[in-house]
Parts: C-alpha cells; structure tokens; sequence
C-alpha cells in the first residue's frame, strides 16, 4: 500500500535528537511511505514513488500530515476503582492528609485493585487502551503498582500481557512493584523494600519465563521521592532488578531532589521519569549519558502546579528529551500525547518540532524500541497516523481535541477520525 | 423515547444559578428522560418512569451520566487562514510586534477572510462545529469580526446562517464587526469606529430582516481594549447597537482594565466575556445586574498566561458565570467544553459542579436561550448528553480526551463514541 501526497511526511530519520539537535524532523513535502506487510518498504516524494508503482493500492493524505505513530514511554494503565469525588474534594481546597484520612489516595487505588477480578482489571483497562490508540499512540509502556503484594503485582503483570496481545497496539510492559510502601509496611519502610527486592523480583524473574518466554524481561522501576524510597532504598531495588538482567527505569525528582536522576545514570537506567526538581549535577550527568530524561507535563498540570520539567536546561546542556502523559488516576488522567505536547509548547517552551521528536523517536528510545518503532524509515514498522492537518505545528497550536484522522499500525489501517452518526 | 437508567441525571433545574447556589445539579440516581419528538416529556426515576411507559422505545444509559448539552456563549468559529506557524514563532520567543511584522497577528487572519469565498469560509468552519458537537456542545454562539469591512462581515453572517441551518447544532449569532481596528483604519480608530456604529450596523439590520426575518436579531459585540475601542467607543457602538434593537454582548477585561464589564452592566448586556482584570467595582457592578459573566479559560491557557477569571470572587458577590471556549485561530483554538471545564476547575478553583452549572444553564443564560436549554426539564428542547463514565466528576478530572458517548439534539441520537475501526 502506497499513503501518498502527504502535505508534510516527517520522518524522524536518525536519532536519538541530543541537545539542540532535537527537532529535526526530517520533513518531505508532497510525501509518500510505501507500507509491505507490517513494514516500511520505502519512503520518497509523491510523484516519483507513485510512477515506480503503477497500480499499488494507495491512500491518498492530500491536505494531511504523515508522522510516526506516538510513542507513550510512561504510563500507568491498569488501576481499579473511581477517584473522581477524591479531585473534587482537592479541588475544593482539601488538604491531602484529609483526602487520605477520608480514604482517599493512592492507597485507595491500591486497595480497590486488589479487590478487583482480572477481568475487571482488563475491561477497566481497555478503554483507556482505546483512547490512547484513537489519539494517535502506537506504542505505550504500562506499569503494574498498584498491588504492593505478590499476587496482585503478578496480576497485573498478567493483565498487560493480555492488553498487549489482544489490542492493535503495542505494550512495553514494567513492573512497579515499588510504587509505594505498600500499607501493611507503613511503618517498615524497609521491610517491604527487601521484599521488593529480595522476594518479589525473583519470582517476577521467574513467572516471566513462563509467562512471557519469548519477549524480552519487563523493565523494572522504583519511585525515588522522600515520601516513597529513599536513595539507598532505590538503589537496593534497582541493583537487584539489575543483578537479574531485568532493564531499568526510575521515577525521580517529581517532588523533592533526592538524587534519582544521578543514581539512574549510575545504574545506566534505560530512562529517568518526571524530573522537575532536577539539579544542575543530575543534568550534568545526564547529558554525559544514554540516560533518556522522560517529562510528564500532565502531572503538574493535573495538580494545578506551575513548575514543569525544566526542559530548556536539559537541551542546552545535550540530555535526550522525550515526553509521556503519565496517564494515572491520582494526578493526571489523560490518554493523548497530543496534550502532554500542548503542554510542553506552553509550560517547557519547547517547539512543535521539538515536541514531536520527543513524543516518536527520543520516546522510543525511552523503551528501548527505537530499533522497530519512533520513525518512518525503511525496515521499521509501519506505525503512523495521518492527522487531519495540513501542517505539524497544529500540534501544540491546538489542545483539547484530537487531530488524528487515521492510525497505522502494523501496516494496517484504522480509522479514528472525529465524527458522528445518527443513530435513532 | 425513554434514556433510562443513567446513574447520575444531572437536571440542572430552574436557575440562572447565581453566587453560592451554582453548583446545583439536581441529581437523579438511576434517572430517566422522556422524550417526545424535538422536547423533553417527562424526568424521573427509572423504575417508575419505565412502569408508566411500557412498550416505549429506549435507550439504556446504564453506568452513563445523563446531563444538558453544553452551551458554548462564546467562540469565533469562522474564520480563513491558517496560524500554526505563528504559534511556533510565538513559542520561540518571539515578540509580539516582530511577529505582527512577519505577517503575523489578527490582521493575517482578517487578510485571509477576505480573500475567502463564503464556500470557503464554510467548508473550514465546518470540522470545527462538528468537533463542537462530537465533544457534547448542543447549542454554540459564534460570531463575525475577521471581515472589518461591511461586505466580508456579511459574508459572515451569510456563512453562519448556512451552517445553523445545516448543522444539528443550533448556532446564536454575533455581529462583531468592532473586533480590532479595521487595517484601512489603523491610524484613524474613531473613523472605524463611526463606519460600525452608522453605516454598518443600520445595514446589518436591514440585511438581516432580509436573510433571517424569521429569527431574532444577532448580539451586537464590541471588543473594549486600550488596544482596540476604548470605553467612548465602544459605548458610541454598543449605544447605537442598543438603539436599533441589538442585544447586546461585549470583550471586556483581558488585557486591561478600562470599565468595559461596568459598560456592559449600565447597557443591560446579556453578557460580559473575558473578565481577567476586572475591578471590585466591576464585581460588585455584575452581581447586581443579569448580566452573566462568560470566562474564558482557553485564553490564558493558550497564551500561557497564569492569570484568569477571578471566578471566586464573581461568585461570593452574587454575580452569574458562564463558562466558555472562546475557539479561536489566535489565542485558544479549542473545540471542547469539557476542557474549559478542566482549565476552571485547577486555574478558577471551581469545583466540577460549579463548572457543569457554568457550561450548561449559566452558559444558555448568556445567549438569551434558558428559556428553551440548558437543563433537562420537561417542556424543554431535548438536547442531551450521554458520557462513558458513571460520576459527573469525571469531567474535570480527567482533561485532553473527549467522554462523550451521544449526543442528543433535538430529540435525536448521534453516536460519537471515541473509538477505531479498521479500513484496509
């Protein structure tokens, strides 16, 4: 199949877009991609790709942007239970403790995910899949933690492994165990981390082979704040995630700067998430390395904060961008990229350009994908979308709907466009 | 037709609901709405409506939140061009009076209108009211102002005659031909001002007895600015409008603070819209008077700007809010009501209630359109939504998507469900 006169095709050739190099999107006018199975066959101008291949079934994207499909490199998917009375009370100025007290919280996910069947989970689940493929993402990382113990963290392991095998998309699959002491440790912080790290993760290690003998071993992150694991307990889970061949991840510098980020690059983590509180040391040592800075600009916007990921210190000093809509219950129920780049345009000052960039190839590089998927190039996948816009920049430019008219995914097309029908 | 079983059935009975009382929903738990042709017949309990009416057609809105459609009372839907590369330039830095010399600003958009023809104008127009109505908006206000010259801004007119008559949204007009100083008339404001007030007002008022005798006359707007008319001018045109009848609407308080929102009150404007800078004397002005005060939360969004409505304020004094997109190709091109909700309730403090009451009653309020929407009562136009989730909460917690599942317009059912299907 040949998707031709596209008015923009980015490629996102190359990459990962360091520093200042980040934005480059490879742009053909008049463009066209031929697709071969679920692959890229070749990439060109309109009229002499369509003369090389008479009669090839075709699409034609006059009028359209042709980009890679979004790569959304953190989210946590899978939840149980309702917390949308808990943003009203916040809303109305009710103090945290309160909303806890009040059985508010993230404890009180955990305990309705707990409770909840694994169907329930996966029908829960689903939709929110839905929204983030109708949006225009191809690929999505997921993160089990909201079961704090054994059975339900394997649970929702499980879970995913069904969401992934059953929908059109892609999911790169972590395991979060560590998202928050879990309650019956309240008070044994380090209790439960030795659980974690000495009990859970084997056994995850184990079931993967199992379960999953034939894709590669989930990632494996902690939460690294004051109110969660401290640096030496990050360090102790992530060394022995390490020590078991599972691939890092760490969620740092989200609230207090505790020394994540550093400790990530240490570790050689595939990518640190948040970052707000970053320090100029931890940026440092970032751009020194592999390390992909992942901001989630919906959290502060979620809770109504005004301090965002300082992207600009991250370009300059040369770290690898890439951007993620955090999509949870707690701070930022939000499944589209196309508003974590809004976001970025206005709060981190980042381009429409450098926004893309990081939401395809810098966010694929993110999951360690960049050799299938964040970029039309000849090999890869054919993961793409067609938006219904003749220029790029209407992402970021425009907010709160959705531009994609059409998503590709695996070479097959699917339809997504805003619409109505009448139907009595 | 009977929707019956909605978890929550938000009413919204009686109001406009001033100060301390917005926020009353009157909520139905497993609700039910009687639907006869274009009107709302009945409203009560499933068990009890469904007893009464066997045999009756239905639609079953289990696990959904059954509520009015919204009113949007204030967007600029048409307009020619496009601005997404000033977006870029804007969050590169670069100044406003640079951009403005590049070809930038609002004067590039009345250049495009005037070159478009009225098919033009429509058929660009139309995937934003459709976005409109695919996000839940039943009944939209838009209005004139890129033409600045009497024939564009009949042309304007015209195209949003064909578009209320087409679409299934109902449309409530707006003559804004004070929307800037005419480019002609850049150095003589008063000038532009004299050729609105006596030569194009009268001619829109015969123009319309001609192209719409059977409807009511547009609202007269003026937009009250140090940067475009100031308070003699536009009480020079808002004071004519009123003389031949207009009702009236006014663009006060964005940038400056220049006794535009007290005008509107000292006139009987149905509306004051913006309202950023707005005055205590301004406040206490608006919560004596009918005048609903529209807040646009999109505007400083879109210009990442920290600063909007003092909503708590308008409401401790007494005063009628409105919310509203303001959708425009300048500031805040957004479609969805649902995200001017999620921007009131983190930015203006509302709780989701109080942003719900804004969007719906408040909002048929400012449009002079209470009478016929706005709430789900019997006798009423049986515009409605039914969103995917089972608390209205969700909306404003959860920002960047669209919940919408149908759309009820005038006594029909549209599907506008996010969703995929496959095409090749």
């Amino acid at each position: 199949m040949l998707i031709h006169s596209a008015t923009q095709l980015l490629t996102l050739k190359g990459g990962p877009q360091r520093g200042r190099d980040l934005g480059s999107l490879g742009i053909i006018e008049d463009g066209a991609v031929l697709i071969r199975g679920e692959k890229i066959a070749a990439i060109g101008r309109s009229d002499e790709l369509r003369a090389s291949l008479p009669g090839e079934p075709s699409l034609d994207a006059t009028g359209c942007v042709v980009m890679p499909g979004f790569v959304d490199p953190h989210t946590h998917l899978i939840w149980g239970g309702d917390r949308s009375a808990e943003f009203a009370m916040k809303m109305s100025g009710m103090h945290y403790l309160d909303i806890l007290a009040s059985g508010g919280g993230i404890i009180s996910t955990v305990r309705a995910t707990r409770t909840a069947s694994i169907e329930t989970l996966i029908s829960q689940a689903r939709p929110r899949l839905l929204r983030m493929f109708a949006h225009g993402t191809t690929t999505a990382e997921a993160k089990t933690g909201y079961g704090l113990q054994t059975a339900t963290e394997l649970r929702l392991l499980k879970a995913l492994l069904v969401l992934d095998h059953e929908s059109p998309m892609d999911i790169s699959i972590t395991f979060l165990g560590a998202h928050a002491i879990a309650p019956e440790y309240k008070d044994d912080p380090q209790g439960y981390t030795d659980l974690v790290s000495c009990t859970m993760l084997p056994i995850v290690r184990q079931w993967w082979e199992v379960h999953a003998p034939r894709l590669p071993l989930p990632f494996v992150d902690v939460f690294c704040e004051d109110k969660a694991f401290n640096l030496e307990q990050s360090r102790q889970i992530l060394g022995a995630a390490g020590e078991l061949g599972f691939p890092l991840k760490i969620h740092a510098d989200e609230f207090d700067n505790i020394g994540g980020t550093s400790l990530a690059v240490e570790l050689g983590a595939v990518s640190a998430d948040h970052l707000v509180k970053t320090s100029g040391a931890d940026i440092a040592a970032l751009a020194r390395s592999d390390t992909v800075a992942v901001s989630l600009p919906c959290t502060p916007f979620g809770l109504a904060e005004h301090e965002y990921t300082p992207a600009e210190k991250i370009i300059d000093a040369g770290g690898i961008l890439a951007l993620a809509t955090d999509c949870n219950p707690g701070t930022a129920w939000n499944e589209s990229m196309q508003f974590a780049i809004a976001l970025a345009c206005r709060y981190m000052k980042l381009t429409p350009a450098q926004a893309v960039a990081a939401s395809t190839i810098n966010a694929a590089h993110a999951i360690r994908r960049a050799d299938r998927i964040g970029s039309i190039e000849e090999g890869k996948q054919a993961d793409l979308l067609i938006l219904s816009v003749p220029d790029y920049r209407h992402l970021g430019y425009r907010f709160g709907t959705n531009l994609v008219k059409q998503v590709v995914k695996h070479g097959r097309v699917y339809s997504v466009d805003v619409g109505y029908y009448r139907t009595a």
